[in-house]
């Protein structure tokens, strides 16, 4: 075998608000890589077969801002990075074999040499998959978008039956999955998204009510089938307010996201005088802190629960390096319905 | 002995924005009782000797809110009530002697028929007092003001050495609790007021920094001075907003008050971003919920530590029932320091 691309998704250049197709991000062909001689040093050459594409990436493209938590963010020239899985091709360590598929935190390219698997920002994990399902779900639903649901579901929701939860973004990769945990407890689950496909499917996971919030206005909605004990936010905005306005006695907010800013200024927030009056918590998240003490119990249990089709999802598929730019436009336009993933 | 004026203030009339003297709150000296022989039908008779003004009452003032979690608010043309200390002058049940010291939860006025201590909105406790201190200290650092900076902090601060706060309305009766609780703990502790004095204050009780919110920007004091790990929000609006800003990884906002919103409309939040990407949980709390946890453990150790002189604390006293409008009015205007007491 001789030398091949190695392409890359490269950083170009901070966008000012939305992202710009084919001027944020581009692909880079020029570096080649020779899969049968390349010098490992001790290390493993790993083939990237699948890379997952989400929200918080749009956050790596601004400028970096410590004040905002923000101190790492992609650098202009170099490749974006991100969650994926890859194939190990040849190794030169023990920890690995050949054909066995490793998950971390890596760059956008096909091919990469790792010294070994402590190498990442967190460590690669080769993953196991005793239910042979297909490699594409460990990014989503057996990943970072159902880990996300799942952790910070146990970590802040305190949920009992029959309390009543609102989720946005319900047909989102993570609120999908939230919706179904919360009808599992016996919840009674509001759900908001964007278009009519999106509400079918809501409703196929068993949200009790479902809204298209473009058309009707949350704060109507919640009013007549609140008051909500548990609001899982994936946009801020005037959405929160609604729900500041709508909670409970002792609400729990869990922050994953705040769409409603995506690129532009947030919207403030008018209603947080609720949140003393009504005892709310509100709880700020990412995963990182909470990941250590729930990962051993979610492998033990989800690959079998989705493997069963007890946990339903989607899976938006895009393809080769360019489809990383149209995976995060369609987070940007709202088009997306389940987990945006690219398959190389 | 004959009938005496039983004085009351009454709610005249519900605020627009302001407090109006003489508009909003009215003394009536139009009732009578006498002391000696008005009937008990078995309860107890109380004279009311020490009442307490508290922010909170601004809040009642207004129209009842239930979106808001304000179910009962001050009705027209009956008395307030709030947190005060009575003497038992006669009783029909043995719950009680003569001469007892009962706290409650009571309606402004010289005289009070009880039919039993359980009759209140929360029940009447026989106060101890084996310190001999001043019995307005119970409507104060031993009562509603010292309660909520340590039942609060207790709950929510997860303080470690080390760490820093900032403290908000920190001359007030509750932040100069938190400061002195604060510095106990080993904390940093930056403080905030409106005037000279009340910063000479702040730094008779230990704070590191203090500064006058008037005269200088937070966001200033706080990128110089932090980040800050607990913030205990006695204003909300721009100042929250800056906390947010200045808060480090895994902060926790303790939201005690918004007295930027008082009387007027909320600031809006500009910054909540910032609770995802640092982890930032944010408690609204009001003291009810809270208090049966920590009741026993404060009657238990603060009434030495007041004596003793280990906790300090200022009174802002007020006289006779005609007090009770320039006690709420010194809260509007930020006049007063220390915790606002009306002496029957």
């Amino acid at each position: 075998m001789t030398s091949v691309v190695n392409g890359r998704v490269l950083f170009n250049s901070i966008p000012k608000a939305s992202i710009e197709p084919g001027k944020t991000l581009i692909v880079d062909k020029s570096e080649t890589i020779d899969p049968e001689k390349a010098a490992l040093n001790g290390g493993i050459l790993l083939k990237i077969v699948i890379l997952s594409v989400d929200p918080y990436m749009r956050t790596l493209m601004n400028a970096p801002d410590p004040k905002k938590g923000l101190l790492h963010t992609y650098t202009p020239g170099q490749p974006i990075a991100g969650l994926g899985i890859a194939e190990v091709v040849r190794t030169e360590t023990d920890e690995v074999k050949v054909g066995d598929h490793v998950h971390g935190f890596m760059p956008f390219q096909n091919y990469l040499i790792l010294p070994g698997l402590a190498a990442g920002v967190t460590p690669f994990k080769v993953l196991e998959n005793k239910f042979n399902l297909p490699w594409t779900y460990f990014v989503g639903v057996l990943g970072l978008t159902g880990q996300t649901a799942y952790m910070a579901w146990k970590e802040f929701s305190k949920a009992k039956e029959g309390e009543t939860v609102f989720v946005t973004s319900g047909a989102g990769a993570v609120g999908s999955i939230v919706i179904q945990i919360a009808k599992k407890q016996g919840l009674k689950v509001i759900a908001s998204a964007g278009s009519e496909e999106k509400l079918k499917y809501m409703k196929s996971l068993g949200a009790d009510v479902v809204f298209n919030y473009k058309t009707t206005q949350t704060a109507e909605v919640l009013g007549r089938e609140g008051p909500i004990d548990i609001y899982w936010d994936n946009v801020g905005g005037e959405t929160l307010d609604a729900a500041l306005l709508a909670a409970n006695f002792k609400a729990r907010f869990i922050e994953c996201g705040l769409m409603a800013s995506f690129g532009g200024k947030p919207a403030p927030i008018q209603n947080f005088e609720h949140a003393i009056a009504k005892n709310i918590t509100i709880y700020g998240f990412t995963l990182t802190p909470i990941y250590p003490k729930y990962e051993k119990e979610f492998y033990d249990t989800w690959p079998e629960l989705v493997a069963n089709g007890e946990i339903k999802h989607k899976e938006h598929l895009f393809h080769g390096l360019e489809g990383v730019e149209q995976g995060v436009v369609a987070f940007q336009d709202g088009s997306n319905v389940g987990k945006a993933v690219i398959v190389l």
